[in-house]
């Protein structure tokens, strides 16, 4: 791994909010230096506890601590989970010297259940002794925000802007095998870029808008999913702007991107990873809704799964998802095969294109529509009786 | 079977659009006087042919006859699929002594291919020399229009309005366990009730809104999804109005509904049907999209496959539904036990509640809102590990 940012400590520890003791629950991202901070949220009505903090909170200025915790997602939990939400900021602002207001929070896992206070109390006061910038350290804090995942998603990336380097480091968390309670997605990027909260939200949206907003596994969006970003500016130098703060924000798009593929990729019941791109859109919005219709088709996620070039779900799923287009401007390739032209089948070689599909893992379908020039690319997986088994068999 | 709506005849054949000579593939239904009709069709920009012919032509009269085949959508193909649908219809006004206005279409199956137009212009030759009244007559015509069905979607009603015996019959096709191509709902209603097409349309609208529009497997919308409605008026009297309008329309309703219900419920794969009722919406429109976002989640989908109560699933479906709602006036009841209210979960005895989801094919879900006073009843599938294996090994 590259270099954290300048001015971070992390840590993840084991407090005893999961049941298994090999597994972190805890961990705690501590800015040296107050930090802007800016934050994307689910869109659901039932929203957890710390969502509704740090909505409240974000985008906003001075910033010392975020503390995340797996296991509990502190959701339907009503007044006394937002309590619970507050106090656990206290508690880590404690450890920093810092109010409770300088810190932000997240939580994922089971939901309907109180958070174990004590447990959360304690696992701070162990995450706050542990902190540290290594390689181990970022590691253990990739590892404590996670609940089905296989392993910690973290990428990093470095540019140099007016004679500085710039670091940015993403955590992210989410499976594509989707555990027994919720779907929760948590991002958390950190940078020692100088960069003011109302510009960082901006940056931030847009590049959720390109990265984890544009990835989907069964369609199901979490009470808690949540994305923050902070900048502490410890890299030095005034507030970025213009084309410095252009090519950082494209350099967020691009970590955001990188580890929000890593949530559809790790499925283990899933046996391919998608790339959907949709091109000739007359808007990205438009694009990315035709990308969500397609990617949630458990048809097309079926036919994939079985290695079929089944254009006919493709496009037919295309066609419902309420954006209008012209038919007969279609077009549509699978593994760069093309299968569909100006709206009709033309033919190819089928086995050819299902052995493709067949020996890989990456799938590549590109959808194109004669509507604009607006394109996105969206991550999706495929559909299989293994999944269903994993969600449906948990119980016994 | 009660005997069918006055001044019809059907038949079901075999002609060889399908490859298995055992199944039927082709259904004539001839009213002997000119009937009024009226259509609902599937919002898909990528729709086959004969919906471009049918959508044109209703609400209209003097229909004499519908022809539908199976095995071939006729779907994606263009110009020529449409010269074949107009064709289709010529062939099958010609056989009752009508022209080809007087005649809708419908197909189902395989998308992309062109109609084999000789066997299905020798089908309809076949089925005009078997037509008649009887429940073999049905049971075949019922036949002909299917693809992955187990079996025949037939109901009837009747109701006395102003002395008059008044006769409705429905049949449908579609399957909860979707095959290779599409997943095509087709239906056609037939009475001999003297209603107007313009009244005809008004109530076969409001019916599909509570029946077809209440069902779903996979939330894919099909290419061809089709609901016909004749009415010829060989009941006698002068058209109806009021009150009896009112009543036929509430019976035509009820019909639907039990023939839309059948879809979900003839699920091979499925082990479960469940119906969802959505109370206390501010519209019936609201909480029908409620409805769909908690009938398409694949998470709630697969935990009533495994007989699991789990609430948070079923709550953040609706909360993702994009229908605004108070989150703390929201309850749930699965199998008539209480599991949620005022927006938070409550103590209940879930191995109790597990065991009748596990020991019953029928599971109810009630999931009220403070909102409004309206309602909604849809039914859905659950989600195995089997429909994956249908839809993704199907080629092997």
């Amino acid at each position: 791994m590259p270099p954290l940012p300048q001015g971070y400590r992390l840590s993840g520890i084991f407090c005893g909010i999961k049941k298994k003791v090999d597994k972190l629950d805890l961990s705690l991202i501590v800015s040296d230096r107050p930090a802007s901070a800016a934050g994307v949220y689910t869109q659901n009505l039932v929203f957890a506890a710390p969502v509704a903090l740090d909505r409240a909170r974000t985008p906003g200025e001075g910033f010392r601590v975020v503390v995340i915790n797996s296991g509990n997602a502190n959701a339907c939990t009503g007044d006394r989970g937002l309590g619970d939400a507050v106090e656990m900021a206290r508690l880590a602002g404690a450890v920093v010297g810092a109010s409770g207001e300088e810190a932000l929070v997240m939580s994922t896992g089971v939901i309907g259940n109180f958070l174990p206070m004590e447990k959360v109390a304690t696992g701070i006061q162990m995450a706050a002794a542990q902190l540290g910038t290594s390689d181990a350290h970022l590691d253990a804090a990739g590892r404590g925000i996670l609940t089905t995942d296989s392993g910690p998603k973290i990428a990093s990336r470095s540019l140099t802007l007016g004679g500085r380097e710039i670091r940015i480091t993403g955590l992210c968390k989410g499976a594509a095998m989707i555990g027994p309670n919720m779907a929760t997605m948590l991002g958390l990027v950190f940078t020692d870029a100088n960069v003011p909260s109302a510009d960082l939200q901006r940056l931030l949206t847009a590049a959720v808008d390109r990265s984890f907003n544009c990835i989907s596994v069964d369609g199901h969006m979490s009470t808690n999913d949540t994305v923050l970003v902070l900048a502490n500016g410890a890299a030095g130098g005034s507030p970025l702007s213009g084309a410095d703060l252009a090519a950082f924000g494209k350099s967020l798009t691009e970590l955001c991107a990188e580890i929000a593929r890593m949530i559809p990729a790790d499925g283990e019941g899933c046996t391919h990873i998608v790339t959907l791109d949709i091109t000739g859109c007359a808007s990205a919005e438009a694009a990315r809704t035709i990308a969500r219709s397609v990617a949630d088709s458990p048809l097309v996620k079926t036919a994939i799964a079985g290695g079929d070039p089944n254009w006919g779900r493709i496009v037919s799923a295309a066609g419902y998802a309420g954006i209008p287009f012209d038919p007969a401007k279609v077009g549509l390739r699978i593994n760069h095969v093309e299968l569909y032209r100006s709206g009709a089948p033309i033919p190819f070689d089928d086995p050819a294109v299902a052995k493709t599909m067949r020996e890989n893992r990456e799938v590549h379908v590109e959808l194109s529509f004669g509507e604009g020039s607006d394109s996105i690319r969206f991550w999706t997986t495929d559909l299989t009786a293994e999944y269903v088994r994993l969600n449906a068999d948990y119980r016994t």
